[in-house]
């Protein structure tokens, strides 16, 4: 089983100019694959993309200078020492608050994602006063870029689009999956047998998730490279949907 | 910034005989990279360990037929069609039980990790009827397998000891960190500024579970591959540990 195993290449695609909405994220993503490795793309590839180069492409962009925030966002962020107009889009972008404590905002956004502040994020938003959102769906983001870029190269590819989330009982982010294309986002070992005949409970694993982070790893800090290329894994083909990663409310004994 | 960044390597080690107490851990895995890469290890590689071959080492295994189920353990199994003898050492294992619902045990560790049934785990335990239980100070075991690495090889190596963990909100297991030596597990980058001037507020990367997610990927299906080579990601050196990447109960609105 453990023989002739490929290694994996997790390679940065640096350089990619400032998107702005309307851009070819596809073309650029290319030109960089083809920069980074030699003979560009490769069937098998997957491409992990931040989330906040496809916002900025889909034009998910707020000019906070646009935002009168409600009474509720200015009571909150005078006693937190926030930005009223960027608690009112966080509260905008927000299906359901999950906690509220201690100036940390944990929300359920639309898509059923739970992390802080509903993905609304200040950091490199491509301006001053501007906040970045979650794409609408963005499964259908990673499909769209994954059509574009199988039509451009004619390589048999996968796309993940990530985020970076917080989570309970451990410190600091981590980069997870929120929308994915070309690769099924769970590996199921259940039913399956161990060298001692044991058989695996609940061996599910979360490979979209430990693909955005192992990307990461290689996109550096500061948010500076948004996209990273995966090459040697060996992933199950199937139009899945990273909302088969969010836990349904009704299994989660911590929402 | 973004200019030559290195592409990281991520080589399963697979072939390590099934590793009983007393074995010389760092030898094995020596040998081992010296099969998967060319010239073996290099100064700033990372090896990533499954908690599971590190205790095997240590002798951290339970034989189920030596234990005795406390009347609390027989009433949980039974309702839950569990092992009491299994559910006993799951208890053993435990400080707290953060919660107890739908035949979920969601405990705290000695340690301070919070993770299903403390850590504690049938499949790949390497004989019927055994169960292995984390280490007792993986920190230590990181710095010990750090130390006979670095004495072998004359290389100036990181250590991570992996665990599968799920996670509140999102399906799929994950691998993290629950030992390290030799990196910080923790990259800060808070203080810093994004392109457009604006100061980082939260951005404090778990890298060293993102390692750990990273190396998953490449040891494949059924923990038939305990390690995996890193090489190519720039670590802050220091003796971190991976206590580090637990919340203190305090700061935990999810306790």
């Amino acid at each position: 089983m453990a023989a002739n195993l490929p290694e994996l290449r997790i390679v940065p695609l640096p350089d990619l100019p400032e998107v702005r909405p309307g851009h070819d994220l596809a073309a650029l993503l290319m030109e960089a694959a083809g920069r980074a490795v030699g003979g560009g793309l490769a069937d098998g590839d997957i491409l992990v993309v931040t989330h906040k180069v496809v916002a900025k492409a889909e034009g998910c962009v707020v000019d906070l200078r646009t935002v009168q925030p409600s009474p509720f966002a200015r009571v909150y962020a005078e006693r937190w020492g926030k930005d009223a107009r960027q608690v009112e889009v966080v509260l905008r972008e927000s299906a359901r608050i999950v906690r509220m404590d201690r100036g940390v905002m944990i929300c359920e956004t639309r898509h059923g994602f739970v992390c802080a502040n509903a993905g609304v994020d200040r950091s490199n938003a491509g301006a001053e006063e501007t906040v970045v959102t979650l794409p609408p769906d963005p499964d259908a983001s990673a499909r769209r870029l994954r059509e574009a870029l199988i039509g451009g190269s004619g390589r048999r590819l996968a796309v993940v689009i990530s985020d970076t989330f917080g989570r309970p009982w451990r410190e600091g982010l981590t980069n997870v999956a929120i929308g994915c294309s070309g690769l099924r986002p769970l590996r199921d070992e259940r039913g399956q047998v161990d060298a001692q005949g044991y058989r695996l409970e609940v061996s599910v694993l979360a490979v979209a998730d430990e693909l955005a982070s192992a990307a990461e790893l290689a996109m550096g800090k500061l948010g500076g490279v948004p996209a990273a290329l995966i090459r040697g894994y060996e992933y199950e083909d199937g139009e899945g949907s990273a909302r088969e990663l969010v836990r349904a409310p009704e299994k989660d004994i911590f929402r």
